[in-house]
């Protein structure tokens, strides 16, 4: 099973981690939209498939896979902080994300101990439940990258000068040690 | 740190539930070619943005990021099968997926003994390593999701009609108990 200290490098450390890498994308998005002179609300709203999400609401999405994600690993879900998926422009949308960051950073290793043998369940799953580790492993982890990278897919789709390393962020490389 | 009977339900049973969703996924693009009386070559040599991989490359990449992680983290790649990326139908794309999978297979819990500790190294990285938990969090999971997501949201983006089910796949669980 799953241990506690690793369900936070994942959920708090790795997904504050991305969350953050996000915020630099926007960035990024926004530099771009100056330079060709155009609303950045346009990138908000732009989607891939008429009938897939559009960015504003792909960043959304990411940001409760990963809020709920913890919470309901952590057995916390009662006290969720609300976001009203109302936000509409840029700095908006970094604030929703910058502000499920600083709630992801609540969570200490502590608080996941257990998490992986806890029955988790969803408004939408009529009481069936995954293991919290079949949770993690099988809905979290696929739903959340699914999101982030779909946010990305939609700005590189529409021009944004971004590449893999703005998603995947700074590795912890260690030096090679001389022989 | 990571145990390795985890390690095992992410990179073997996780990683292949998604590559076989894949091929399902693939299944449904060839269908949708059929009707719409088109090669699905053309699918396969789509992509998002003129300089981003196409979905025959994708797919070749989610593959790769799932045999070289499992590889290296069972301190296995001297002897990892090679593929020569020159897939260029679906059958030959969906085989290599199917290889992978069975490459997947192979792997035992125990192979991941001492995985999270290993430093890990990759030709590109000049000799400069990650641990094992560091790469599978931080390296393996958000690139192999990305490939996989990218190759799903081309699919997407050209109008074949799947959805997040079919990229997630079934999920094990449990039913309510009566009260």
């Amino acid at each position: 099973m799953i241990h506690a200290p690793v369900i936070h490098a994942i959920v708090v450390t790795q997904f504050a981690k991305m969350l953050n890498n996000l915020v630099a994308i926007l960035g990024e998005a926004e530099k771009f939209a100056a330079e060709k002179k155009f609303d950045t609300s346009i990138l908000l709203q732009s989607r891939l498939s008429p009938d897939q999400f559009s960015l504003v609401q792909q960043i959304r999405t990411a940001c409760d896979t990963a809020k709920l994600g913890a919470a309901r690993l952590a057995g916390r879900d009662k006290d969720v902080p609300v976001h009203a998926d109302t936000e509409q422009t840029m700095a908006e949308i970094k604030a929703r994300i910058e502000s499920v960051i600083a709630y992801l950073k609540g969570f200490s290793p502590d608080a996941f101990a257990g998490a992986a043998e806890r029955r988790i369940t969803q408004p939408r799953w009529n009481g069936k439940s995954l293991s919290g580790q079949e949770f993690l492993v099988q809905h979290v982890l696929p739903n959340f990258y699914f999101h982030v990278t779909t946010a990305y897919a939609i700005l590189r789709h529409n021009g944004v000068g971004i590449g893999k390393k703005n998603y995947l962020g700074d590795m912890p490389y260690r030096e090679a040690v001389a022989a």
